[in-house]
């Protein structure tokens, strides 16, 4: 049994070994967010389809674990393929520990997250000696059981840059605990939306105007970057070029 | 010009974009931290080291950069291969300013940082529906222009995973920032030491303990992340195979 990062979004930024052990595989299982020419890599292997929807983030998944561990006793190399690492906000851990549980051997291959890959997409640099010391990865969408747990303001604190997964819909929300907590309404914000695929887009804005972003981002994957690091993204972004598709 | 993240150390855990920009590189500038297979795939190109001994870490670095700009205005695809991320305590973000200030086109292909192999070799989630909405990336090692930045205290209070890149040195110090900000003192602690690699150790302490494991540290990459999430550890750990070198 293998968990393994599938990456930002396009293919070619799966680690080489995540690659290998897609071609090795006998089962995936496999989520939302994952680029098809990754699952084509398994070439003959069983496919299974577990995502969850919008909305749904909350279900309780023992039937994805359990699916694992039945394939996995069959003698199976089941492979779970989840987007960007399987440990940070994709609820990886519970499946490892589920896995654990049931006396199941599992490897994880870590994978490039959606923040690491945004900051190299829009041109920011998400530490930087002279501006920050510190990143923050943190959900802006909490199931209904830990709501309340992110302290927004504690976080505007920090100086840390922020970067909010899952953020679009709280945008305004977000905002508003950010700059009571104590940002300026000038901090500036990037939104990066399908990181690394052709339909990527970055848009900047500040902590004052962001949310009227909202509605044109709703629905699509975006990660969220707020903090002064946003303002080097003029300059690096020009002269970057985009990570084309190749697989 | 390219600006590749080489991964945590396992040369298997470059990404497959990573992997086939160093086989097409003519010049290829490099730091320490980069495991040799990943220089070897560069063939026949130019090989430049670069790379900072410790206590370096805040000499300016000039001379990277003219050498970068020179070597990419003489037309040549120079591939600059950074540890981990570029962007994460790299000073990839000021190479990559450098560069644009000259005019240079530079594309960023992200990697999997320290903290993220950390995690998944260690067996801790760093995020976790039920313990850690957040997690943090910080260095704990400032260069003397910046020091005192990081307000340890101010993290303590995000209840966010913390993961300290350079931080063995000065580790009793930061565990005593973080306990006066309210962490406390059997707040679990694992240090990992070069992670990914057939040399890595994990150790698992608390708050209260883990400047005890300084001295044995001293001088090795180590990862240090501090939060409940830790206690998860010995759940996945003992389930958990260690990645291979394989390359």
């Amino acid at each position: 049994m293998t968990l393994v990062g599938a990456g930002p979004g396009d293919p070619e930024l799966i680690t080489v070994r995540g690659q290998r052990i897609l071609r090795e595989a006998d089962v995936l299982v496999y989520d939302d967010l994952v680029h098809p020419a990754l699952i084509e890599l398994t070439g003959r292997a069983k496919k299974i389809y577990v995502g969850k929807r919008a909305g749904r983030h909350c279900m309780p998944q023992e039937e994805t674990t359990a699916l694992l561990v039945r394939e996995a006793q069959a003698g199976q190399h089941v492979v779970r393929l989840k987007g960007g690492d399987p440990l940070v906000f994709g609820r990886g851990g519970e499946e490892a520990q589920a896995l654990a549980e049931a006396g199941i051997p599992c490897e994880i291959v870590p994978g490039v997250t959606a923040a690491i890959a945004a900051g190299a997409m829009a041109g920011v640099p998400l530490t930087h000696r002279e501006h920050a010391s510190a990143v923050v990865f943190v959900t802006g969408h909490e199931c209904a059981k830990a709501e309340g747990r992110v302290d927004w303001a504690a976080l505007a604190k920090t100086g840390a840059t922020l970067c909010i997964y899952m953020g679009v819909r709280r945008l305004p929300h977000i905002a508003t605990a950010l700059k009571a907590g104590g940002l300026a309404e000038t901090t500036p914000v990037a939104v990066v939306t399908n990181a690394t695929l052709p339909t990527q887009v970055v848009r900047i804005a500040t902590l004052a105007d962001a949310e009227m972003l909202a509605p044109e981002l709703a629905g699509k994957p975006a990660l969220i970057i707020v903090g002064e690091v946003v303002r080097l993204a003029e300059v690096l972004a020009q002269a970057a070029t985009r990570v084309a598709m190749t697989v």
